[in-house]
């Protein structure tokens, strides 16, 4: 039997561990010094916590877990449930059909319907798809003890039965901070702040992008389809991936018409502007070039006769003024066209990509997303709650940064002294020695095994540890060890006493 | 609908998060000045990784993914699959039985074995039971790219369908340190340096217990019976929980005879000794008072008779001896009933309890498990490769310090301090001294909304925030701020640029 583990999920080796955990604390120390408090919540919630919650794709996605025990004891219990059971099979072991094309689909569907029964029977948690939703049941079942606004961040893996693919994993990290119970724009720049400085942390240059659902709703309701906002902002979302005829031909696939499309054309069109730009182009009556264009409000009817489009434009210009007073050198885009796939977005969105005019990345990808919601925890009873988000993707932006090779050099080394086992006498006195490195702050270790000398070095050089201390039966009598820096190859005779002062 | 999380699980909220953190955070440090290198592993494993690795309780306490997509499918390709599937639900739907006891338990026996059968053909993934097997299945695994001995440490929460009460949870997190590749006896002294120096951090007075299986093999090989060597420790263990006559019961129960029991009586009457006290009792012949007796090889005739038990004793005295030379104030025990229920042990075994004797704990549970084995990894097909570890409880230390009242005081403030928000103008003015703050290494936020005055201070109060600061119009021009100290209630007046310097 050749160990393995199940696809889309992965092991994490020391050297990815110091990376992986160099980004986490990034995040986390930045959250932290924002006034985050973390939480944690189970792997596995009620399965009537997370269905319904992320679509019908998402009902796909989520991971179920079969009920422990006996678990189909409760078919068992009487001849009702039984039948119940009899049936459900029945409607499952129908595995062949002759016939139309109508009886084939009917079939299936039957099939569908008959193992989401017999899930709902043997199934009743299911492990976490996100942590947003999980977080908006404790906040409704802690909303006692909670002192609000609550700001909060959360970084736990999460588990998706996507198909899995090159950065697309069955197991992954979301680090998320959230404040709910304010609805104050200064929410938004306090996050886009954050944003900033972790990423300037890492030293990996991005574009932040912005856009306001409300100004989705305005265009949605400037072409006569007010209750379609999340549809049309589904479809202009594709825009960077499938181009404005994409767009257009996703629109007539939904059923939007050809008045309605050539409305569209003109943010259709647009590509995400610089920031200092929209706002006058928001009072520019008319645009020669289309394509210059971020927004033509006048021209396309929209801010100025929905008093929704003009409250979306009003919040973002306040965002951006005041995150662009705050920091000058940020890079941060009004991006008509982004709309984020989440449909409990109401105001606010934000989309985080490399900056590839910067570096070398070849990454297209989403870093962060986040958003404001106005009635998240309003599914599980508490309403008008507003609330604002965002998520940072920690397996992407590792992809960045290895693909950049932004990593630090210095956190590669875990162990920063090996001490040489030359043998036991050696090693118990050597023991001293390393409680003396240890009280000093200095990570370090004696090689276990009474190995050959070389075989130890060795072993220094691929833990890539720097600095390797011999102290032989000689080294004992004088009081003085054999110091070798493993990087410049130099070595060094110390006395044992002043060893820690050699360490860097 | 009230929300609720799955019976055995936990949220953990903001103030006992910062707890477990503490404790996670001293393990982790510790651990890594030693040398240990972290890894993790995924939530779930294939099915056959963990089955059959934890005997049939632990079969049954591993919780099972149901496949995703259409999992009964397999079962409609062809027509003998079918017919196999028709079998099992026949078999588990006779639902009940007329008849003899016999009968119902041989319909029982037939709907598990039904069940079995459907979980194996509709889970294909279980989740992680401990993080012992995972990291057998990684080194082996990953062997080619791992650097012998191996050092690593791994903190991930593991998952049992155990049935929930005080203090046993269905998701908790181990804290596991494991030395691969070497059987050099300083690791075991290495290890309990690592639990000594953990729980003096952590201010938990605590006894090490040490025995050693090759003196348990001694003593079943001595009543004859050297394949149930594991049978014997599993009694043995249950000592300090049911006194020597359930340990002799137990016995009875599992089929070993009166004269088998009289030989072993010795050892079930002892206590765990002192351990200056062992190696002299080693020695002597005879012993007046059972009850003071730890060990009296002699007498039993193992030590001097049986060469597996004399090595167990010598290793056990190397270690011993060791570790007190090292540090002569530490707490451990030779305790000849310390077994461990795990059944790969083949070397020394530790547990770790509070040391009732020093503090008012009512706890008497293990905090620390762990010990060597010498063929963990054959399971997966590498064999002959010994290793040795420690698993912390992080959930039972977590209980006890706070049973102990131990958790520092200064863990409980997230954010050190809260700029009060006045209005847009005085937040605009707030957001640059946040700024200036956060540059200090200091965390701070300010209040999102303009709400009264008090309900701010209010916020800060229930936050344990220590400090809050006001900056309203006149201290804007005045360029001082209020600040007070929220825990003195002092309040001052300091020049905005001097701050954090006021800040401690």
């Amino acid at each position: 039997m050749k160990p393995s583990i199940p696809k889309g999920t992965r092991d994490f080796s020391p050297q990815e561990m110091v990376k992986r955990n160099y980004i986490f604390d990034t995040i986390r120390k930045v959250y932290q010094s924002y006034g985050y408090q973390p939480i944690e919540t189970p792997a596995f919630e009620n399965s009537e916590t997370l269905m319904g919650k992320y679509g019908d794709e998402g009902d796909r996605l989520i991971f179920k877990i079969l009920d422990s025990g006996n678990y189909l004891g409760s078919f068992l219990q009487d001849e009702s449930k039984m039948k119940e059971l009899t049936e459900i099979i029945a409607n499952m072991t129908v595995y062949s059909i002759t016939g139309s094309e109508d009886a084939r689909k009917n079939l299936e569907d039957r099939q569908a319907d008959a193992r989401k029964k017999l899930t709902n029977n043997i199934s009743e948690k299911a492990l976490r798809y996100d942590l947003t939703v999980p977080f908006a049941r404790y906040v409704v079942q802690h909303r006692n003890d909670i002192t609000f606004p609550f700001k909060r961040y959360q970084i736990q893996p999460v588990w998706r039965a996507d198909r899995p693919q090159k950065g697309r994993y069955r197991e992954f990290y979301q680090c998320d901070a959230d404040v709910i119970g304010s609805d104050s724009l200064l929410n938004e720049v306090e996050l886009i702040q954050i944003i900033d400085e972790v990423f300037t942390k890492l030293g990996v240059p991005v574009i932040i992008k912005i856009n306001n659902r409300k100004i989705l709703q305005g265009i949605a309701e400037y072409i006569g389809e007010p209750e379609r906002m999340v549809e049309i902002a589904i479809e202009l979302d594709k825009l960077d991936k499938v181009g404005p005829s994409g767009v257009e031909n996703g629109l007539k696939e939904k059923g939007f018409t050809d008045i309605q499309i050539e409305k569209l054309r003109d943010i259709i069109l647009v590509k995400a502007g610089s920031t200092p730009s929209i706002f006058e182009k928001l009072n520019q009556i008319e645009q020669k070039d289309v394509k210059d264009v971020v927004f033509s409000p006048k021209k396309l009817g929209v801010y100025e006769n929905s008093p929704i489009a003009k409250k979306g434009g009003e919040e973002l210009e306040y965002i951006i003024n005041t995150i662009e007073h705050l920091n000058p050198n940020i890079s941060i885009k009004h991006d008509i066209s982004l709309a984020r796939g989440l449909n409990y977005y109401t105001g606010t969105i934000i989309e985080v990509k490399v900056d590839t005019s910067k570096c070398t990345s070849q990454f297209t990808g989403s870093l962060v997303g986040g958003g404001r919601y106005d009635d998240l925890t309003g599914i599980f009873g508490l309403p008008d709650v507003s609330g604002v988000g965002i998520s940072f993707g920690a397996d992407r932006i590792y992809d960045v940064i290895e693909e950049l090779n932004l990593f630090p050099k210095e956190i590669a080394a875990t162990t920063k002294v090996l001490l040489i086992n030359f043998g036991d006498k050696e090693a118990q006195y050597c023991l001293k020695v390393l409680k003396d490195l240890h009280a000093a702050g200095i990570s370090a270790e004696l090689y276990p095994d009474t190995k050959k000398i070389n075989k130890q070095f060795e072993y220094a050089d691929k833990r890539n540890i720097p600095y390797v201390v011999s102290i032989g039966e000689k080294e004992m009598e004088s009081g003085r060890a054999a110091l070798k820096n493993m990087i410049t190859k130099e070595q060094i005779e110390v006395p044992i006493a002043d060893l820690t002062k050699h360490i860097k």
